[in-house]
């Protein structure tokens, strides 16, 4: 099996699988519970929480333990519009968001705030001009993907943090669920207020995310009930996905302090042997995207077609966001970039992890040359 | 250790975590990718959906996997008043309700809706008629626990439901977190339109649940996204909770069948010898009431000191809800069942699983006996 779809989700590391049935069937108690097994349970929590914390450099009371990506980036969108919706009710965010934020920004224009979606350039980045030109006295958040799910590219995330340090009242949310152990983000650094984690796209479990809150930042809550994670967001912690969670941050990290240029280098050669087959043009750009990611189209193919033709050869591809990916259609993102509705409409993404080989690209890459010489074939 | 907390968590089943182990393993795909792995995720998603849908005798359609009963709550509750409110801003639940929903309708109450908490008697039982002259042409929505975390009170559902058959456009919510696999619920026949189920309650894992919802009801999500489960809930589902929580389901179910005398046999056990030790009040009715909680104050002693006494002997007991037990002072849910300052705040509570012992229980109530006797004369 060749797994190209890490943007999708990842395997689970052994260690973080190890971690959660020792967890599960030792810690099982409610860490609510004032008995001494809640606090053994409570403690592992804390634990995890500062591990969580020391990784990302940031402290423990700013980690706000979630479901996932979907839920952080609800939260973070919604929690900030409508806990400071009497300053002001204008949003600025971009056009090509994951459907989570998407979305989320589409409810609250329906719900009478105003939102600004930034254009982007033919690669799919912002301009940190158009930044300043839309940041109004009535601005409370600026949201924005760090790594695009689709395409890798990068969005100025520092640059945009410089900008926003001159309006301290604007929050700034980051969502880095594809960024997180593959891009460097240093969240204080670059002045951000709220970033969006997922576990299941570092190795870690489905039903975990992290939702970093920078002290003194308040929201509304999305879960309302119970005092637990700073009541920022109620209902018993899933202790053992979270102790897995802090497992799968600190083994990716690693991991990307080792093999970061191991990812490059696929990466490269991917592109490059792309390049070589007709009908290819390549979406994701050379400059400014992230190590994992490439997205191209491949002129009158029909993705799902080729999807196919690759999953019978043990190799698993996708189309887009897998949020997104059953709309069918042309891709948002792409149309935003420019790209037009043919290329929006064929385009395949590949995603590597740490563990692919240069083999398996090039097994990959002699595949992807003799289907789309075939469909080409048959399609004549 | 024997474990008397089961209304704050369960241990999961072996086969539980062995069924996530393997889901994690050999199917981590993503549900919504279009290559052949995400299909095999789908398919089993699929197959988990349609069990529990068979076991709930509704159809699969109606089950939306959520990250448990805290929201499943504000997703039902939140979720119809905002769905719903033009046609009217008026709700009913109790004063009695757990955290997530009584929050939920604080909530709601500074935004403008209007809440009727319907009073409890002494059992902490609703009456009929009250429900009856509360529900106004603007009422939307009827919440109501069916078996009550703190006590085990049983609320009259089916009554409810008939009442609300007349008025077909009232939703009826009833939270079943503490009631699943312990007391029957024929959802569909008791006309209930959402109802809220854990699996961490039912020795499934933390992290996962079911919000039932009825063919044809909307809502409001709170999560906005992706198109995954009826767009009620967007995000990554967790495939391998979901597929365990069928599998705890079905086991407790069967328990449940098999066991239900064993666990009325025990309850019966622990009452009459808590009856025969001195200075304890049983706040559980003894008609009414689920099989497996029993709560009671015991006069003059705080129950921090009682948890710890038998912490050391590897018992494990609580003080109320585990979403509430740190706030310390009197029990909302005892105040409002008129039992009084004093014995709302002395208040212990054991809840038993089907693996709980004659043995254990008897052992548990001598201990108990030497522990109050003791406190007693150092109180002295």
């Amino acid at each position: 099996m060749i797994y190209l779809d890490n943007s999708a989700t990842t395997k689970p590391y052994k260690e973080v699988l190890d971690t959660f049935v020792t967890v599960s069937e030792k810690y099982f108690a409610n860490p609510s519970s004032l008995h001494s097994k809640g606090g053994e349970a409570e403690n592992l929590l804390g634990q995890a929480r500062r591990s969580i914390a020391q990784l990302l450099h940031v402290t423990p009371s700013e980690i706000v333990f979630t479901s996932g990506g979907t839920e952080g980036n609800n939260m973070a969108i919604k929690g900030i519009a409508f806990q400071h919706q009497n300053r002001g009710k204008h949003l600025i965010t971009t056009g090509v968001e994951h459907a989570s934020s998407y979305e989320s920004f589409q409810l609250l224009e329906s719900q009478g705030f105003e939102v600004t979606y930034l254009p982007v350039d033919e690669t799919g980045s912002v301009s940190i001009e158009d930044l300043k030109k839309s940041i109004r006295p009535e601005t409370i958040l600026v949201s924005m993907l760090h790594v695009n799910n689709e395409t890798g590219t990068l969005q100025p995330i520092k640059e945009m943090g410089e900008v926003l340090k001159e309006h301290p009242k604007v929050f700034f949310h980051v969502d880095n669920v594809q960024g997180m152990g593959k891009v460097h983000l240093p969240i204080k650094e670059y002045g951000v207020d709220l970033c969006t984690i997922s576990a299941h796209k570092i190795h870690g479990l489905k039903g975990t995310g992290v939702l970093y809150v920078k002290n003194g930042v308040t929201l509304s809550p999305l879960f309302t009930g119970g005092e637990q994670e700073f009541r920022k967001r109620a209902g018993t912690e899933n202790v053992a996905g979270i102790v897995s969670m802090a497992k799968a941050l600190r083994i990716i990290l690693q991991e990307m302090n080792a093999k970061k240029d191991h990812l490059i280098t696929i990466k490269k050669q991917l592109l490059n042997g792309l390049k070589n087959i007709e009908d290819i043009e390549i979406n994701t750009p050379e400059d400014g995207s992230a190590p994992h990611i490439i997205n191209f189209s491949v002129k009158n193919v029909k993705p799902e077609v080729l999807i196919h033709a690759l999953d019978e050869k043990d190799i698993y591809v996708s189309t887009r966001s897998a949020c997104s990916s059953k709309q069918g259609g042309a891709s948002r993102i792409l149309l935003q970039m420019g790209l037009g509705e043919q290329r929006a409409s064929t385009a395949l993404r590949l995603s590597t992890s740490y563990d692919n080989t240069k083999e398996e690209i090039e097994l990959v890459l002699q595949v992807l040359q003799k289907e789309i010489t075939n469909l080409k074939k048959v399609m004549r």
